[in-house]
């Protein structure tokens, strides 16, 4: 017969865990590591079955998935739980204080690769789960597990798994811990993702470089025709000019406005940590209104020329640029690319020839403040973590979200148990310990508040 | 007793010695070849020598000049053949056809380094000098030469020689033939030169790259203000904006619009050379017009950002450009850079830093198309080509015209007995043997025509 462990022995144990499965290396980027991943994925699915599930180990062209579930709960939501197993490479080793896999703790962090991207948050929900049906035997709500082994190489079989298995997969409400609090100590839901559409523009000139003194003047210099049509996307209000582009913009609502004022963020804190001596951007917005839940144009990259030291009096044969969109609610990439497409070109002058080749794009999205599902995760964080949690959107994009959204049709719920100076995707990457066991009874409060919800 | 040799055994004997000249690989960038240089100082000394002259080889903190004067001829204006002796490197080797230093005569033109630049067109003017000393023991008027080694690596001694000797250059008008053409069978009078302003910018924003979702919108991107401050530097009519930069410049005559209207030039067939398919520029201005005798501004070079393959969310942390201002008279660039650096920082948004650095800047020349030495060069070319010059200007900028006209206070004549074909500075460089004679006919005539303006 079972019994439920004292929190600190499970708390211990929790970690004895974590710890182990930060000693695997699942670099899913280096195929030298195909069977770390393997392995990783074995583990995972070992502590689905040691929680009394029946988990999949299910093969992809890539590295497997792994799935579990949790008995349906009639007349309740379901709940899916997505996350991976996955890490980037260690690089540059020769910076890690402690090797990268060998977890080790200090100052009541672990630090290693994966710690927090994403084997900690994750493992939070199947520690919850465990936790739930060690002392109930139940669920109040029936919870679906995917984790993948490819996010960190852009989950290339994840979007197609999906497509093909929506029954297999059909939830209300997706929950996904792969980000940051706000701040230390000021937990947060994020409700909203910027989309992205990112483009390559090319110009070519003159058939080879020519001197600038004997041509200059009376052939079209591509570089400066470059710098015109970067120039043209955005005006002096920080408003992009491509027509129609914020035509379907979602505005930011009131609430969302006083939200976000309300946080502990300051122009003169963020300036001094970037290094900065002020920020501009689009009139009548906030900075964390800009980064967040306004679309943005920004250039990439930018190359003409001669770039080395001195002076060289070269006109370019040719010259390019890389920029991006950032999307939100509800703009539409491809009729973006159409429509920038016609702007640039109608301003391109003779002597120059474009080519503009598009990238990738992906919508932005949002869930209303007033959902109930974002008011549950609230609950639930008040619960773990002693604070009623911020409301925030973040100005990247996770494209699968994208995809769960359009394929599941469930709201995603995006619950960061990480801090940002956990160093993702960078030497000594970190998570707090405190943090760990906070989020596991975050997620041990968020079935129930789920499950209340209908 | 010295008699005339005829024409063609004085051609001859100038083609032998032409030859002996190339043979001389005095290569002035190339420490390995400062015997050769030294070698081909030597030989045009001992040219003048030969010719009954006293010459002088002056030693320089690099390499020598050589020296030479014909007696002095009161009320007479006196007259200063500046030339060089010394090659551009013959790389890359394999693209030459037969080898750089053993000319060989094709078509009726002698292939090998410094053929046409300027070994060939410098000794039209020893070879007159030598035939008119030799048909009549004397020159109608005083011709002194100044023969330098160091053309190929920017003339750094030069101008502090000039400098130091003014009375022995002092001087009317000074003869350069180290140019082209106006095109084959069309010889040329360049009458002009455009200055330039050569200048990097440098814009610092944050103190590292960013992530653009994260970032982007709220902090102020250093590519997007180097797009919109180079931008800002041309407007919709090709002027360019930089206040007072049109204050002092001489515009174009009547006279000069009908001489460049006239040349044998199509914008069809010029775009066809360059492969574009049209042209742009300032308006109200033919292309000729704006390569010579209009000011220009031309981005050579811009980085920022990510410029490898595919796309990288970045938001640079800098961003950079070196553009340039072609000037014609009387633009000042000093007073340019003060102008450009307040014009620039005023458009500066927070959160962005710029450095203006100012490469090298030099005035532009024009001689007034009424002058009488320009009118005796006419002449003189008509009679050794057999046609009537066309008055042209050029583009780039020859900045030791610059420091005559300063130093000396003397007008040049820029006369090119070369081809835009001739492959200056690349492989298989050429001069035409019969532009070689023309231009040592068009040279005695000039002695003669410069004696009569006064």
């Amino acid at each position: 017969m079972k019994t439920a462990a004292t929190p600190t022995e499970r708390e211990s144990q929790a970690e004895a865990e974590l710890m182990e499965l930060l000693r695997i290396p699942s670099v899913s980027a280096d195929s030298k590591h195909s069977a770390d991943v393997r392995h990783a994925a074995e583990w995972v699915a070992k502590k689905f079955a040691a929680m009394g599930l029946k988990p999949e180990i299910i093969a992809t062209p890539g590295h497997p998935l792994v799935y579990a579930e949790t008995p349906a709960v009639p007349g309740k939501p379901i709940a899916l739980v997505y996350g991976h197993y996955d890490v980037q490479p260690p690089d540059p080793l020769a910076e890690w204080i402690t090797p990268p896999f060998e977890p080790t703790v200090r100052n009541g962090a672990v630090f290693a690769r994966g710690a927090t991207d994403d084997k900690g948050q994750m493992l939070t929900h199947l520690q919850s789960v465990a936790a739930v049906l060690a002392a109930q035997g139940k669920l109040p709500l029936q919870v679906k597990f995917l984790i993948e082994g490819e996010e960190e190489v852009g989950s290339p079989n994840l979007g197609p798994f999906i497509a093909a298995n929506l029954d297999k997969l059909a939830c209300d409400v997706i929950v996904v811990s792969d980000s940051s609090q706000f701040a230390p100590g000021v937990p947060a839901v994020t409700y909203g993702l910027r989309g992205i559409a990112y483009y390559e523009l090319r110009l070519c000139g003159p058939k080879q470089d020519l001197h600038s003194g004997t041509f200059g003047g009376g052939v079209t210099n591509p570089a400066n025709v470059l710098a015109k049509l970067l120039a043209s996307l955005v005006d002096e209000q920080g408003r992009i000019r491509v027509p129609g582009f914020y035509d379907d913009v979602v505005p930011l609502s009131g609430r969302e406005r006083e939200e976000f004022a309300r946080l502990p963020f300051s122009d003169a804190k963020f300036a001094a940590q970037l290094g900065v001596n002020g920020f501009s951007g689009e009139v009548g917005y906030a900075t964390l209104e800009r980064r967040w839940a306004r679309p943005t144009c920004d250039i990439n990259g930018l190359w003409s020329g001669y770039q080395g030291e001195g002076a060289k009096t070269v006109l370019p044969a040719k010259a390019g640029a890389k920029f991006s969109f950032r999307l939100v609610p509800k703009q539409d990439p491809h009729q973006l690319t159409e429509n920038l497409q016609q702007y640039l070109e109608a301003q391109l002058p003779p002597g120059v020839t474009m080519e503009l080749i598009d990238f990738h794009g992906a919508p932005g999205v949002v869930f209303p403040l007033e959902s109930k599902y974002l008011e549950a995760a609230a609950n639930a964080i008040e619960q773990g973590f002693g604070k009623r949690p911020v409301f925030i959107r973040e100005g990247g994009s996770i494209p699968i979200v994208g995809t769960f959204v359009r394929e599941l049709g469930a709201e995603v719920l995006l619950l960061g148990w990480g801090l940002d100076d956990d160093n993702t995707h960078s030497p000594n990457e970190k998570f707090c310990l405190a943090d760990y066991h906070r989020g596991t009874r975050a997620s041990v409060a968020l079935w129930d508040e789920l499950a209340k919800t209908s």
